[in-house]
């Protein structure tokens, strides 16, 4: 599978690591697309790993991986509940999509109870840190792959 | 560590592999027994594996795992989005908690995009099929085991 | 045919006939099971008659029915207004399937208007009391037979 | 019982048998006159068959009924869901009423589930097609001789 | 009064006293039936106190209370919040009802305020701890007895 | 304890007993100040008794309790439903806080089903009549001395 | 002013008088014609009063009041809640409307409480039986007439 | 009839005259106060007429007028809207009660549209300036004296 | 295509030109029909243009453009809104079906945002006051040609 | 400007500086009403400043303003959220209007977020504690003298 | 009329003619400002097209469209039904605006139902495809030249 | 403090006092910018002042705020309601926040009564026009040197 998962990250996550590090734990943004490279290689995948504040430039790069990826894990943070747009462009990309938070997010405020995303993903994973990554990884890995399971 | 992961199954999931093969896969509840059997010993982890149609023994067994279990990995099925009583068992239990679904909840009707139980769990895996039980033991380990991340 | 029709009961239906006769009047489950039987041996069927309290026990039979029975005629009680367990079972049932009740459940409080059981129900019959189970019978015969209708 | 029942059918219904046989079936609401009456005569009652797609127009024949009819078996289209006046009519009938439908409404858009009509009905039938109003005029039987139920 | 009031404890209460003592306090569902015992036995009652966890057991010892009881004091824990079969089953009773909760329910999630079971109780008592099973038992026998009051 | 207990009475609740004495029964507001000064004596405390139909002097009353009163017992009557300044003075008075109600009000009007004081007391007790009094009084004193308990 | 005041009667009140007249007095519609052309002389009015139970009738009067009448008095039954059309034509009527209620809609279903009508209407009266046409008239008097109040 | 008729007028209408003349009319509350003295003394009644901007005020007089009223009259103002604790009063007094309003208020903002006081009241005339407490009056003279009417 | 196109006009649409001419412009429904009818012309097309107050009359001419029509433009008025008859007889004609308005009703009422014909139509044009009729016949020449556009 | 400026205090807010000092600072409600009169003349203002508890009063003073003072600064505490009344008041003041509050509303309960006397003040100010008022001045100040600003 | 009319597309419409051809038609969105740009020269006008995924580039063409702009013609795609920052811009446009989607938005999920853009747009058009292009031109023709029309 | 108070705008506000200056005023953002900068100086402060039409680019300059800046005063215009993307910046930032609109939101339509970036905000300051900068800076002071207060 030459084609790269795009791994793509919304806002506020560049700050990844260097907010309160004794609850969100010290792994930067950087470290975390390093650990998603190493664990993807040990799966035969491999990564394009990107964050944005924008969300137009999120919907760029779903439009890019459309044509340049073999599936897509997205953290959206807060677009994942209000943005229609990237849900449109998910799905008209017509690769595999994870949606992926960090944070229980069901455990939080209501309005992080509704995502667009979910129902155009195969799948959620939410509330293992960044342990979510490589769990995203191997079940993309499953899903591109799926005789590989059992 | 001595005490197993009890993976819960709620209603209807004794038919799985029966039902709807082609769409469900021809893996049954016992095959998924069996997989998360071999996938929690490489893990170096054992399992304690029930199905019930019958909320107040899903109640029984959340309560036994409190004195017994190291941790809950529960696919409640329907209950999940009507159990106020499984929510709490789990509450008390003080125990690390994954919800699993087989399919995409999100991606279905509107009744089942409200969970009781995320709020009291860890995390929440779904629309991963059978792969979904490596993944939650996979998160549970790490939980577990939380240094042995990178 | 030789499976018979499974008639499944819910809770409180139990006290028929002994509770406040002059409304429900003095007929028993007893005898509606016996009323049931005797019209599906006119219409050529034979009756499984059941009734528990218990939401589990319920899901049970219907999984029964599924592999024994013809066709499930379901008064659910007050688990139509909740239990979406109850509606997996039936979905999976693949089963021609009738909603029944004895009063007219619209004229009642409103929580009583909302069926989760319908939507995966052939039809709905409420508000006739004992005579509900020949119509439901009745019913059933002719979408297991629908040439026999004119 | 002299007075016949009343069968009143509401917008749309005149289309029956012409529109997608494949769906609805070959029969017309003429074949369901037919067979209504025949039903009918078998139980020892007559039938009074209209259908309007105007609202006032079915109201008119609820005020016929009430001075002229034994009962009234309403299948009110889709003045089920926004006609409180013909509820109104039906309330001051003061006769046996039975709300009918040709398709499981609750199996179809939510819009489609409120009946403002079943609060003033003795009970509600949907779901059966033709044999509906079979069904129907057997629970109306059984509503104006219940001695001859059992 | 020969008959015995029934104390029906509903889901998670059997593990009251061993969870969060600090928060709970130490005493055991043991030590409140036996203060229910002397408490009732000091206004000239008896009393039959059980617990499960299974809503169809609580609805059976319901309907063996509407022959065997004199009244329910029912703490029917999460299930005051989604089980209207209990409270049909209350209902049929016809017997004095008092709706009972260790904690201040108002106090605590929404979706703790609703209860199908107040309006067909007589009173509710909440937040008083096991204080509140001595309070309803002499609540009861205040309605038992109403000459007694003063 | 030397301060007393404030039993503070909302609007209406000064027509008690002159009121269909049938339904609610003949005793008089005055009837129940002595009842419940009488009670309070004889476990060892005293009552200050109060009524207003005017929310401002219900305040007024409640920051007085905050200085002069060792707990509240408040019958809000309809300010219960409508009232956030009771509730805030309530909240700022630091001091134990029983709401009561005579009647039900879950067996009534949709709007008497919520409570702004509810959240800020520690329990409620409803449905008891005049007998209500008494149990808060007795529930009022195992709040001041727990130790009394047993 | 020599045009006449409209007075329109929507759905089932052609029904006055003979429906239940222990409850609704003996009065028909055709005794509230008389009296309200009586009245409406003794102000110096006429009326031209009309009833029907097709929505579509009821506009075309509106219709048809906007050249011939000098106001409008509409009592629109049930066609109140539902009919935004009516609301459209008496909109564009440009004459004065007055909505009126036999009944105290506000003290029966929820339903009733909304009108389409009320906001295009100067005012509306309602709950005071016959003698609210009576009021209506006076109403519409004073509002033609404004200098002759005092 | 020896009682007089309470009129009581609640928040804010003590401005009436002074405020905005070209919108509401030069007519102050005393006028309004003089014009229905003078009304209800033609119909045979007379009058007792207050006006307070306090809620517990309002529930006083209606208390007093329970004993020393015919009937009540009430523009209640924005307390229409937020008070249940009136209401009650109201309902308590056992008298004919008629809701009065200045304005059309189902024409002003939706918050205006819900009365608590209507579905205590006989009936409600809003929408008609300083007339309707002329129509007021006549529409009481018409409830206390049934038999004048025709 | 010999069939003409039906253009239907539901109600208060034949007062048009007549009202407020200086808002709604002094076109009045017959100008509409001859400029329609013009507009269709010049794309080899003819019109079948009413108009009615009734909803019934309506879904007449719906159900006789189903077989001699080609298409159906509706401009359904206030029905739009509360018509789910009409949606059904648009539904089953089989036609293509543009929803019109002459105003935009989404800068109006709430009320008027909600469209139960336009899920069933192919497009919606509204706010262009009478030139949306031509535009109306553009877009069905378009689906009726589709090759004949770019 | 000779007139002064009304600072009107509502429910509970006599209690300032004397409950919970370390959150709410040691200002008591006196200390307030000396330093809005020091920066008040610092401004070329003068004060009137009022507390109540109750919401009578506060809808007198408001009255009394519109008369005699400049512009209204309202903190209404609870009344905030549930007083239709004094917005009237505060409307027919037709005066500068500010609405103020100590703390954040919009960071406590969701019933806290609505006001209904927000839509009837120039502006809002809240959460800065007692700088409030003197921000508040300043901007009274600015609408007062328009010109003053740069 | 020199300034050109503003095309301008949002989220995921340069996708277009390369996603599911089959169902959005092989005319990409060059294409279709190739079909405007004609169309808009044969009604003597003119057009600036563009297209962005980002929400801030929008806004920005729209404050350049109220400088260089006659009109604006926008298909906001998803940004229609989340974004009231471009409704703010449209409307400080003071510009003619039409809405135009491809799809019929009204049958589609409820979310696509709500537009924050329909309310300041003097029209809608939807569900024609790329002839909503045409459609809209000509309309927006009709808006700049009223007297044109006939 | 060294580090400049960063003064954020939003969406749309680059077009201050070019548009409607007859309302809005002719002060543009450049102006507000310097008087800001002079009243901040006034204060001993400085600022740091930025306007974008893009919620990313708003989120960059909160992140760079949270290192280089001592307090954010954030105009979000459209975005207040929509971006919970915004407030989660804000709420990383740590740092004082003050939210700003020009006009008095609470005035305006309901879908500007919501604010995401409230809750997470120091306080709120609304409908005193560019008066509001300079307020904005005087509570910042206040909170960043509580000391200098009273």
């Amino acid at each position: 599978m030459a084609k790269p998962i795009y791994i793509l990250n919304g806002p506020n996550l560049n700050l990844l690591g260097t907010r309160e590090p004794e609850i969100y734990g010290s792994q930067t943004l950087d470290d975390i697309a390093k650990l998603s490279e190493t664990h993807a290689q040990s799966l035969g995948l491999s990564t394009a790993f990107h964050q944005s504040n924008a969300e137009g430039q999120l919907i760029d790069w779903i439009h890019q991986a459309r044509n340049d990826g073999a599936g897509i894990i997205l953290n959206a943070g807060a677009y994942t509940h209000t943005s229609i747009a990237i849900a449109d462009a998910l799905s008209a990309a017509e690769l595999p999509v994870i949606e992926l938070h960090l944070s229980n997010v069901f455990a939080r405020e209501p309005f992080r109870h509704h995502s667009y995303i979910a129902p155009v993903a195969n799948g959620v994973i939410c509330g293992f840190g960044a342990t979510g990554y490589r769990l995203a990884l191997s079940a993309m890995s499953d899903i591109l792959n799926p005789q590989s399971s059992s």
